[in-house]
């Protein structure tokens, strides 16, 4: 049996470096039986070298320099667990310029400055894994790059924030209103104290623009990436949705037609028999459709220490393999510093779907035949409409689905709509995806 | 760029031969982009050359005599598509001495023979592919061995026949009997002219086998799977199942602690709000619980001429790149001839569930009092029970769920219960499970 050893270096020792240790050190035996070799933690570099978390590491291990540490002739991988991206990436382009292979769960990283990141990594002939960067546990890189290779992929969709998902699911289970149900999340560890990142979708769109951009084989520009969070969201959408047949989801669509790419972050309402719209919790979710394969789906959490811990491990054992094989490691097409293409994302004023409307309107003759008017005049034509009773000074929600419209043309009659003398609030807008 | 060549012999061109020939002429560009070499067929062995399917290859290429086919010197690759263990095992030792890479979609041959097949490939240092041979298109096999790779695996649950689902989702969804419901399956090309390997649960006995074996890392002996299939179902009971809020699946249920496994399949009722209950329709599904990660599921499509082929794709893709790097090949821990540990599965009779029984008893004064008296004396406890009116001849259906038992108690008080005078028919009794 080989006793070679792959030592290994780490940046960061939050919750998920603390996690990789923990599985490093329980797991040792059974992952060198798996590898042929030893995986050995070499260095880790912390912030304060007096904090440390519960883990045991032999003396010598610890420093409080990262700089030094990337630096080392004896280490073979450095894992990046630090976050941000400015010093993330000079350590990270810094290990990688002394032949380190990179294992990072740093999504901004990949999803800002993975072109560089990746172009260095070519250089050197080092190859940086990124698995623990999306989706937490669950291994959806993989499954891009390796599982669905023979597929052109045609669309992803995903619920890619635990912590949206959370919210959403305490707002249809309970009726909670979104600022009460992100205090739930915040007290329970699933939302951070400013939630922007999270609930506005923005972690979201750079976790679509990566696998994305793995999938199809081209880069994607994240800044084009359209984004729209979950504030805005009322119980009340949920509740009328709910009556439609749908949920709601803050759901990461992209979908590929030839060379042109749709990738959209946004609330969207999903059918309740969907698999989709019966991913609950802090739990996320991929649906990947393959011209081959047809539609699969890949499911788990999406956070937390020990599953990105899992994916960190699975990364760090390919990477090893690598080192004891000494093959060369593979730069993703997408991010290839002479062959990746950037393709432009189709803009939001032309994409096409359907749409749930709510309109709180006067309870007066007329207003009915007024706005569906305005809608035919842009060519939205209406699939399904409900109308309540009036609860409030006379005041009525008047629900509307469409059929497939296009994007400037719904917003065109939404500025009309919200113009005439009838309504009594603005208009609630959200799109509509049955194809999950 | 890179021009070299790696080439493959295929022995079986059916339905999922075609579709891997397909691939391969219509990806070719971008299989060798990602590859960085050109995968290229170089021969095809089929039962009849004068019966071709609906693909053009080059003049040479195909053949009637796979014996010679998978010793010749220019072969790096031998993707074997027949069939059947006899034939095929004799082919694809051949193969592995004549220092091919295989990679096979036969999962007969893996779970009967897997051993002698991965011992021949350890001695001449070739790998040996596997993953077109579970859940067709979904990468469960990777996802075992390598997205999970850091876990320990502590649960499989897997819809892992499609024929089977899309029969339980027609009786549950349409009210059709089982026979019709296979009448349909046989129309539709779902299920074949012989079901019975299919529909009584041997064809997801067999696959469970392999992803035991490669999620534990034991070797499990598939002569020891309790299997049970889907022939004596009834729509009545799928009914009062429904009432009770748990839908009917054809489950394959593998379980560990510590050195103990629990492996067996059988139809099963799951919570109606389970992602398991949702898989409907001739689609697969395994969820995989892991120490690390938690609960994670997989679905997709696990049968057909382009999701297999997806697999068998993706499978020669790695292959592929260990010819290219030379890199050694890696045997799996539960097939390696000096690691494998065999371990004995625990019997059925200690094996602890929640059980439906359904009773058609005589409808009359202490009855109820009879029956509880035997599950009592054999400590089991009843935790739902519906009684409907009576509909015929004065007998009517008693429907009773009960908490946790051992089967071995539970088959006694069937026993006793079925000899009962007020029992018109034997019992029904079906397995719940309610830890997916």
């Amino acid at each position: 049996m080989s006793t070679q050893v792959v030592r290994v270096g780490m940046i960061g020792l939050g919750t998920v470096g603390t996690g990789v240790v923990k599985i490093l050190q329980q797991r040792a035996e059974m992952l060198a039986h798996q590898l042929g070799a030893r995986i050995e933690i070499g260095g880790v570099a912390v912030r304060d070298t007096g904090k440390l978390r519960d883990v045991a590491l032999p003396n010598g291990v610890v420093t409080n320099d990262p700089a030094s540490l990337v630096r080392r002739g004896d280490l073979d991988i450095v894992i990046e667990l630090m976050g941000g991206t400015s010093d993330a990436k000079r350590h990270v382009l810094d290990a990688i310029e002394h032949g380190k292979h990179i294992v990072t769960a740093n999504k901004a990283l990949i999803a800002l400055e993975g072109r560089d990141v990746f172009a260095a990594a070519y250089r050197k002939g080092v190859g940086v894994y990124l698995e623990a960067s999306v989706a937490g546990g669950i291994p959806i890189i993989k499954a891009l790059h390796e599982g669905l290779a023979a597929n052109e992929i045609e669309g992803i969709y995903g619920i890619l924030n635990g912590t949206c998902n959370y919210i959403l699911t305490q707002m249809t289970e309970h009726g909670q209103p979104f600022a009460d149900a992100l205090a739930d999340a915040q007290r329970l560890g699933y939302a951070e104290a400013d939630p922007t990142f999270d609930v506005d979708g923005f972690d979201t769109a750079h976790k679509i623009a990566i696998l994305s951009s793995l999938a199809y084989g081209f880069n994607v520009n994240i800044e084009e990436v359209y984004v729209e969070g979950i504030r805005r969201i009322g119980t009340a959408d949920i509740q009328y949705a709910h009556e439609l047949g749908y949920t709601m989801k803050l759901l990461a669509i992209s979908k590929r037609k030839g060379g042109s790419l749709n990738i959209r972050v946004h609330p969207v309402l999903v059918p309740e028999s969907s698999v989709l719209a019966n991913v609950k919790g802090a739990f996320n979710a991929v649906a990947v459709i393959g011209d081959a394969v047809g539609p699969t789906l890949f499911y788990g959490k999406g956070a937390g220490m020990m599953p990105t811990a899992s994916a960190v491990v699975a990364d760090l054992l390919d990477a090893a393999r690598t080192v004891v094989s000494k093959a060369p490691a593979e730069i993703p097409v997408c991010y290839h510093p002479e062959r990746a293409i950037t393709v432009p994302i189709e803009s939001m004023d032309s994409t096409v779907s359907r749409y749930y409307l709510r309109l709180q309107v006067l309870d007066q003759p007329g207003v009915l035949a007024e706005i569906t008017a305005i809608l035919g005049r842009h060519e939205i034509s209406v699939a399904a409409i409900i109308q309540k009773e009036p609860h409030c000074e006379g005041s009525v929600p008047l629900v509307l689905l469409t059929h497939d419209a296009m994007e400037k043309s719904l917003q065109s009659a939404r500025r009309e709509i919200d113009a005439l003398d009838c309504m009594r609030d603005e208009s609630v807008c959200i799109r509509v995806e049955t194809d999950v």
